[in-house]
């Protein structure tokens, strides 16, 4: 059996690729928006085209993810890195609690040590040779005097997901949403704060998007704080304390309109469920392939896979590329393969992606 | 007389336009880089065609302004507005001295009193009605033992220019070149560091370019300094300690190329030249419009003009547009209009603004 050649699917697990029908459009008025004979990329951002745009932008997010008045939504420059120390900064006064069960988590809580007491919990453990969270009674939480309890719902290279919102510290929860915001519903009141990078399942690289509880917000901050990471000097301006990044907040209100087209989070959610089920039978099903993590954190968006025969490794992306199938190569620390799986990846990708690798696995296991 | 209308210019000061060919290559290519079927945006920035891009762009930017290898170049998140934090966290350790004439360098000091001792030499003054920049031999400058000299050789805002680089603190000069980068030919050795946020010469907003001896970089740094304004650690990461801007970095690169075959920084400086003598010529010849900045002040990317009659405001912005000449509108600080003039504004666009303001004139005036 010789397979065919798919047009090329990109599991990068970010920056990653934009729903296809988004693309086309912002290609399509790339160099004249609406008929003003101008790129969005060029418009002044305290003009009233641009405002218009991150305006719905903000709105239409506020009723996907259905977010009150109680949150500001800010747009801000960076990436979640960048935000690893704003949110330190602008809300850890006596302590914070990092439950980390990831790289991301760990480097989260290692920023917020610059900032303030951090009290951190290793919560990952192995259960049968599998990674697994650590349940919550087991967190060794002492007292209830945090600031905020941080989380990473998904950490992108471990591929380990919860299986459940924490109950401790639910109205403080801080959560690292970068690779699963708006794949699922959530109760916006459990958390303090929600930031996620852009560039996984809302839009390109360069904007962290930040929901935070309007009144966690402080005016005796340190006088070390950039003006640019002081959230509340950014809602005072609409998150245009600067120049925002514009084209990638444009970009990022088209994605937010194709969801709610599509059906909003909860058809997100059901997509996502799909897809991954999909993947993990395929590797549950083989000699070759192993997924290192417990089925109940399972992540829905970034399934990483090992092959029992790490020999074959390169020649399965050769081969994979060579299929269309595109960066599917694990991250450095792991090594390995991952498919990332975000809102934009439609279901045939992954069905080529199973396909492929049972072709693979007959023709090289 | 009545006019035509002409393909919308966009005179904005930042986001401005970048060049029409760089837009339509970008647009060309933008679902399907050079036959890749993945746009640039979508592709991981840790593979092999990103990590192409972002070198080629580099290594263009170094041949332009002829940065020696005694510099790192470095492509940031966020802005100039970041960088007025980030250098003051980076290189100030006994005193900084910020020669302000305008508004940006305003900012840039009080951000950087955050982080140690600051003198501020305020060199505007006033000579016959027009603001201009205080001689250098009247800056009161104690001593010599600063770590760095700040200014701004073109304040956007105010539309003012130094016609000279300073003498005094040649070497460990930092300036914010936000307006005029590529805009003229610089002796990189004056410089210990130069910053331009990317939205107004260089690409779409969301980006910063930072160029630093590599010399001046220090592993001392305060423990409150964020990972991602700390120099040594992005430069060890060639920009990359978290996911940059990539398509911004990308479209830069293209920006580059195309001064590259334009003829270089000199070209750009003869354009601008041209460009703004047109526009200063035009206003000089008027009773109607008055430029305040003394001339030898006066700025060749930023162009602010008033109206003698303020009444006429919203009718000669209002007719502008309907012309298809956008945001002329001055800065809410300062009122009237602002012209702005960088490198990928055509000649026919100045043309078209002095033909139409001649027109208001006579008609309006």
């Amino acid at each position: 059996m010789s397979m065919s050649h798919w047009p090329p699917f990109n599991f990068s697990a970010g920056p990653a690729l934009l729903p296809a029908s988004v693309m086309e459009q912002a290609k399509e008025e790339f160099c004249d928006w609406h008929g003003s004979g101008l790129s969005v990329m060029d418009f002044s951002h305290r003009g009233l085209d641009f405002t218009s745009i991150a305006e719905q932008a903000e709105q239409t997010l506020r009723a996907l993810l259905t977010i009150s008045d109680d949150y500001h939504v800010l747009f801000c420059h960076g990436g979640a890195s960048l935000q690893f120390s704003a949110l330190a900064m602008n809300l850890l006064k006596r302590k914070a609690v990092y439950v980390n069960t990831g790289i991301w988590g760990k480097k989260a809580s290692q920023e917020a040590l610059k900032y303030g007491n951090v009290s951190t919990i290793d919560a990952l453990q192995n259960e049968q040779d599998l990674s697994c969270i650590l349940p919550e009674g087991s967190w060794a939480i002492e007292g209830d005097d945090f600031d905020y309890l941080h989380f990473t719902p998904n950490e992108t290279i471990g591929g380990i997901e919860f299986d459940s919102v924490p109950t401790v510290g639910r109205g403080k929860l801080v959560a690292d949403m970068s690779s699963c915001i708006l794949s699922q519903p959530i109760n916006i009141k459990d958390y303090g704060l929600i930031y996620a990078g852009a560039q996984k399942n809302i839009g390109p690289a360069g904007l962290a998007i930040v929901i935070v509880r309007k009144d966690w917000l402080r005016d005796d901050l340190p006088s070390y704080v950039p003006s640019l990471l002081d959230y509340r000097l950014l809602a005072e301006n609409q998150s245009m304390y600067n120049t925002p990044p514009t084209f990638a907040w444009y970009l990022s209100g088209l994605v937010f309109n194709w969801i709610k087209e599509q059906g909003g989070v909860a058809t997100m959610s059901d997509r996502a469920t799909a897809r991954s089920q999909a993947l993990y039978q395929c590797i549950d099903n083989s000699a070759l392939y192993r997924n290192p993590i417990h089925p109940r954190n399972r992540s829905r968006m970034n399934v990483p896979f090992i092959l029992q025969d790490e020999a074959l490794n390169s020649e399965f992306l050769k081969q994979a590329e060579t299929h269309g199938l595109m960066y599917l190569k694990g991250h450095r620390s792991v090594g390995g393969m991952r498919a990332s799986l975000y809102n934009a990846m439609p279901m045939a990708g992954v069905t080529a992606l199973v396909d492929f690798m049972q072709w693979f696995e007959q023709t090289h296991g």
